[in-house]
C-alpha cells in the first residue's frame, strides 16, 4: 500500500495552458505524479483547469475546464495555480483566491513586481501560502535557498543572471562573433527571444526578477521603481572582444545590496573576470550568486525558463503546500529607500571613439585626472580601420572604482575632446565583493 | 516592536564546542541573533552547552555549560544540537534525544552514513524533526534543494564534487605544477586537510556523503558499503597535464544513479570536460550538479568546510525547526541493491608506460581491439625522456565507453604486452549524462 493512502488530496486548480500551464498539468496527470505524491506525501490532484482560451488538444486528466477563470474559485480548489501572465486579471484572481482562503502558486513576476507587497499582506490576513518560487530563474530553486537554505545569513550581495535571452545573446556575440541583431534573430528563431523582445532586451524581465529577490534577501519592500535597468542593445561585439582582451567576458548581471542606508539594485550589462564561474554560464542558463555573512558565497545555476523548469518550480511549491510547509509570506518589516544609481561606484569600462592623431590620448587621460579617475588598465590599438571612414582608433580604458555622477561627467568632458568622434560607450565593471566565494569568518 | 515578541523561544542545546559547534554558538549568542529570530519567526536560544572538554574561552552567551552530553535530553531543551563527531556516542546522545521527543540537529555524516535509516525511522516514529543539512557539503543547501525545491522531479543523476580537502590539492596539482605529496603538505599548512588526510584522500568522507545525497535523490535506504569509494593518491601530475590535453580536467567526483534495477553509487578521480562548469570549481569549493526529470541540470557551489559556512547550515535547520517546517524525515520506501562497480560502464583514461621502441603501440591497439575497446583519443610524445632511465613514451589513450570488468582484462594483457614498462594508470570519463544542464522536455 502506498504511504499515502487514506491521505486527501490536495486540490488544484490551474489557471492559464500555455508552455508552463501544460508542464505543470503534465506532471500532474503524467507518470510522474506518483513520485510527486510519494514526496509530498499525498496526492496532488488537478481538479479544475480554465483558461481564458479552450486548448483541447492539451491533457488535463479530465479535469472539468472552464474559460472562466473564476470558476477556480472557492468551490473544490485547495490551492490555485496562476499562470495566466499580465498584472491585471491575474491580480484579480490571485487576490480572489487568497480572499477565499485558497493557496496560491504563481510563477507571474510582473504580478509580483506589481503587487506583490499587497498580495503578501493578503495572504498573511488570511493564513493562505503564497509560493511564487517558480517567477525568478525558473528551475533553480533560489526563493528556497534565500527563504530557507540561507536563512541563518545576513545577505551580503546577490548577483545573478537571470534573463536567459540576454545570456544568449552575449554568448553568440561572443562565441560566434555576431552582431546584436543576428544573435537576436537567433534566439528568436530558437523560441529564446519573443517577437518583441523588448521585455528581456531592455531589461525590464530582469529588474522584475532583482525586485522580487532583493525583497527577500534584505527583507525589505518589493520596489521595481527602485531598480536601475539597463539593457544589452548597447554592448557590440567589439565590447566583448576588448573586454575579453582585458580579462572580462560581459554578462548582463542583476545586482543587489544594503548601502548607504538604501537598497542598491541594479540591472545593467556588467565586465566580469574571465576567471569566476559567473563568467561561464553561457547560453540561456541562469546562475544567482548569493554572499552570506555566515556561509561566504554560493552560487546557483540551471534553466531559467522552459516549460518544465519553470513546471519543476510550480510543482515543488505545490508540494510544500501538500506537506504544509509552504510558508505564509511575511510583509518586509522595512521599506528601505532606492539608492540612486547615482551613488553607485564601480569601475568602468570606456570605448572612445578617436581619430588617429597624437595628443588625443593624452587629452583625454587628463580630462579623467581632472575628475580623479585613475586609469587601471587601457588598449589602444591603432591598426584599427574602419573602412569607409577616416582612420579612428578606439581607446579603451578601464578605470578605478568611480561614482557615477563623476562617470557621467567625465564622459562628457571627452566627448568634446578635439579628435573624439562619437559617443563614448561606457559600461559597469562588477563589484569584487559581489563575486567573492569566501564567508566574513 | 518585535514580531517574535509573544512567541516562546526555540530552545537548543549543543553538544560540542569544536570549530562547528564554537561558530554554531556565536551565530546563536552574537549579533546575528536578531535577524535570524527575524527570519525564524522566533528567538532561537542557545539553553545549554555540553562538550567532553571544557572550552572556557568560548563565548556560550551564558549558557549553562555540562561535560555531561546527557545533560540535553529531556530538561529544557527543544533540538539538540550534536556536533561532537564520530558515531558511537553520538549515536547514543542522539537516539536519547529522539528517544526523549526532541528534535535533533547534526553536521555528522559518518552518523548518518552508519545509522541513518534507523535514526529517520525513530525520529518517524517520535514524530521528531531531524535536520541533517550540515552533513554533507557544508554551506550549500543541497538537502534543502534535494527534498524541496527539486521535488518535483525524478533524479536522474548526481554528480559532485564534495571533498574540498581532494579538490583542493587536484587544484594545486594543476595550476601550481606540485605532485600529491606537496599539494597534500599545502592543504596540511593550510587547514584543509587534517594530520592523518587518510579519511579526505582515500575517499571515505566523500562516500559518506554520497550516501546521504543518493538516499535522498532516489529514496532508497543509507548504504556505505554499497559506494564504491577511491581516492586521488593515484592522481600524477603528469596525468592531470594529458587530461588537459585531452581537453580534460581531473576531478574528484561523486556520482550516483538508479542503472540495471540498482544504485549505481560511486567516488573516485575522473576526467570531466574543460568547458563545463563542475571542470572550473577550484579548490575547497563544493559543488553538487543534480539532473532531475523536469527541472534538467541545476548545479550548486560552495563553501564545503569550515566552522561558519557548516554553522550556516545547522542555524538553517534550527529556523526551520522554530517556524515548523523541518520536515520529520521519512524512512525510504525501498532498499535499491548496490551496482557492483564491476557493471560500470564509462569511457577511460589509460596511461601506458612503454619503453620508446616500434611496434609497442600496435600491440597496444590489437589487445584493445582483442577487448572490442574502441580508442577515441591518443597522446604519444617521444620526447618525455626521464632521467636516469631507459627512454620511456608514456601511452595516454581515452577509449570509448567500457565496462569495468573488460576495462580490467584489457589493462592486465596490456600490462603483458613486450616493451610495456610498469602498471597501468587508468581513470574514469565521466559519463556525458551526468552533465547534461537540459532537461528531458
Amino acid at each position: 500500500m502506498s504511504a499515502t493512502a487514506g491521505l486527501s488530496p490536495l486540490r488544484v486548480g490551474l489557471a492559464g495552458l500555455g508552455t508552463v500551464g501544460q508542464s505543470v498539468a503534465s506532471l500532474l496527470v503524467g507518470d510522474a505524479a506518483d513520485g510527486i505524491a510519494r514526496r509530498a506525501g499525498r496526492r496532488i490532484e488537478l481538479t479544475r483547469v480554465a483558461s481564458r482560451t479552450p486548448k483541447p488538444g492539451v491533457d488535463i486528466g479530465g479535469a472539468p475546464f472552464s474559460t472562466d477563470l473564476g470558476s477556480l474559485v472557492g468551490n473544490d480548489v485547495d490551492v490555485v495555480v496562476e499562470l495566466i501572465g499580465g498584472d491585471t486579471t491575474a491580480r484579480d484572481l490571485v487576490a480572489s483566491a487568497l480572499g477565499a482562503g485558497q493557496g496560491v502558486v504563481t510563477a507571474n513576476k510582473a504580478l509580483l513586481a506589481a503587487s506583490g507587497d499587497e498580495l503578501f499582506a493578503l495572504a498573511q490576513r488570511q493564513g493562505a501560502p503564497l509560493g511564487f518560487e517558480a517567477s525568478v530563474a525558473g528551475g533553480i530553486p533560489i526563493i528556497n535557498v534565500l527563504r530557507a537554505g540561507l536563512a541563518a545569513n545576513d545577505i551580503g550581495w546577490i548577483a545573478g543572471i537571470v534573463n536567459g535571452t540576454c545570456n544568449y545573446i552575449l554568448t553568440q556575440m561572443a562565441v560566434a562573433g555576431q552582431g546584436f541583431a543576428d544573435a537576436l534573430a537567433d534566439a528568436q528563431r530558437l523560441g529564446y527571444a519573443e517577437a518583441d523582445p523588448t521585455f528581456d532586451v531592455e531589461g525590464i524581465d530582469a529588474a522584475q526578477k532583482l525586485a522580487i529577490l532583493a525583497a527577500l534577501a534584505f527583507d525589505t519592500g518589493i520596489d521595481i521603481d527602485g531598480v536601475h535597468a539597463e539593457g544589452i542593445r548597447s554592448v557590440d561585439s567589439e565590447d566583448i572582444a576588448y573586454a575579453d582582451e582585458l580579462g572580462f567576458t560581459i554578462r548582463h548581471l542583476g545586482l543587489a545590496r544594503v548601502a548607504g542606508g538604501g537598497l542598491e539594485a541594479r540591472v545593467h550589462p556588467a565586465l566580469v573576470p574571465n576567471d569566476v564561474l559567473l563568467a561561464k554560464v553561457d547560453d540561456v542558463m541562469n546562475a544567482v550568486m548569493v554572499h552570506g555573512s555566515a556561509v561566504g558565497g554560493t552560487l546557483h545555476v540551471g534553466p531559467g525558463a522552459g516549460g518544465m523548469a519553470t513546471a519543476s518550480a510550480v510543482v515543488a511549491d505545490l508540494i510544500e503546500v501538500a506537506r504544509g510547509t509552504l510558508p505564509i509570506p511575511k510583509p518586509a518589516s522595512r521599506r528601505l529607500p532606492a539608492l540612486g544609481i547615482r551613488a553607485v561606484r564601480c569601475p568602468w569600462y570606456l570605448k572612445i571613439p578617436a581619430v588617429d592623431q597624437p595628443g588625443v590620448f593624452a587629452h583625454v587621460a587628463e580630462v579623467l585626472g581632472e575628475h580623479g579617475i585613475s586609469i587601471e588598465g587601457v588598449i589602444q590599438r591603432p591598426q584599427d580601420i574602419h573602412p569607409g571612414e577616416a582612420p579612428w582608433v578606439p581607446i579603451v580604458i578601464l578605470t578605478d572604482e568611480v561614482a557615477q555622477d563623476v562617470i557621467d561627467d567625465a564622459v562628457k568632458a571627452i566627448e568634446g575632446v578635439e579628435g573624439v568622434t562619437a559617443g563614448v560607450t561606457h559600461f559597469r565593471v562588477v563589484h569584487p565583493d559581489a563575486l567573492d566565494m569566501q564567508g566574513d569568518a
